[in-house]
């Protein structure tokens, strides 16, 4: 046991990119004693922890269970009282799907100090970077962000009500349920509605595609994107580079 | 004129704490020739701006209109043409309700190069910052971000949908929309559901008062909260320690 004082700080990463961390969340990892971190979390961002803190994986990917949520939070309590100061450093936003709550609710049950630093989530920052707002003045007037992962492994029921709305929809880890979503989009009468998926936004792994009901799966499987991504759905995907090109190469054709 | 590269970032500041600036953000505002400022941007953020640089405050708050969006606009093309890299600092996420697209669209019309680096939106991060997860498994496993101020200076058509909605409800720029909301809550058959209504999140002026629709208006009313403020609906908004104590007070009572 340590002198120090046991406490957590939960970081939000961000999408990917080193540098869309705060600086808030960057000062917690620089005086962090250990750092618990996930899959999502960049190489780049993981060489800022101090040279002499202690660094464990506790990573899951799609597909891939490597640690179940009760053994990370019974971990980052363990590693609080051992080591001192304990930073569960996240992907995007911990409160956004992340289960950071529950980390944080299991922490201060111990007593522990838990405090939250927010990240920049993906469900807004991964359109951002293509180019995309989640709204925009007479396009989108809201934003609806959903998981293609639920506790019952379902897609959630909302996504039927959202596409019923003018809201921008926003699925994260949806891609693999992506046929499903078409189906659901072409029952509601949305077969012509803009979507665009994105793998791995902010980061040297990027792609993104974009397309419609009619063709946006073919769209996936020829240009093989894959998990970790999300979908976006609304008119806003119309402001998209190769939407305006796919566009005029329509019309010229015509 | 200058010989500098005329370019233009757009930056997102966050909610206001100054440290919850991405350190892309920061590094952007730290090599300004001329920074662009909105009245919800901290004084402490404005200090990190380069001595030699310009500071042009175009601020617009709720009743007071400073600055029509047009000039604003045409100012941010002036000064990047003038002094060279024009950072436009905005308050939040600049592709959340910020109009920051019109004003990327229309520097871009001018064949000027535009970054955008995403901030911390005030619609994740204010509820964070009070203990309330947006998303929890079993909770709300989605949320749905609505402006109170459209275009057409209404409510979004979209919040009757979303109260039919299991979605965690945040509104932005609402609050004197405020009594609207708790009428159509009640007729949506939602009297009980929780609110949460958060004035100047993340800074020194902080407030935030919880409730139902029974009681909300009086709450905002004795505790003078006022704009800037955001309003979260939805179950996790029972996660709040003051909702936590309420009812242990109403419980004991009984």
């Amino acid at each position: 046991m340590t002198n120090k004082k046991a406490r957590i700080t939960l970081v939000g990463a961000g999408p990917g990119d080193k540098d869309l961390i705060t600086v808030k969340g960057l000062k917690a990892i620089q005086s962090a004693d250990v750092v618990l971190y996930d899959a999502l979390v960049s190489q780049e961002l993981l060489e800022e922890i101090p040279a002499n803190a202690i660094k464990l994986f506790v990573g899951k990917r799609a597909g891939v269970k490597c640690k179940k949520q009760e053994e990370i939070n019974l971990l980052l309590v363990q590693a609080a009282f051992e080591y001192g100061h304990a930073v569960r450093l996240k992907g995007g936003d911990p409160f956004v799907f992340g289960r950071g709550y529950e980390e944080k609710e299991y922490a201060e049950s111990f007593g522990l100090p838990v405090t939250v630093v927010p990240g920049i989530s993906s469900s807004i920052s991964v359109p951002l970077l293509q180019g995309v707002p989640v709204t925009s003045r007479g396009m989108s007037e809201s934003f609806w962000v959903l998981t293609g992962s639920t506790k019952s492994h379902q897609l959630s029921k909302d996504i039927e009500l959202a596409m019923q709305s003018s809201a921008t929809i926003v699925i994260l880890m949806g891609i693999r349920k992506l046929p499903l979503i078409v189906d659901m989009l072409q029952s509601a009468g949305k077969e012509e509605t803009p979507i665009m998926v994105v793998q791995s936004g902010s980061t040297q792994e990027e792609k993104c595609v974009v397309g419609d009901s009619s063709n946006i799966l073919q769209q996936v499987k020829e240009n093989k994107i894959a998990t970790p991504g999300i979908i976006v759905i609304g008119e806003v995907v119309k402001t998209h580079q190769s939407f305006i090109k796919q566009k005029a190469v329509t019309e010229w054709n015509q």
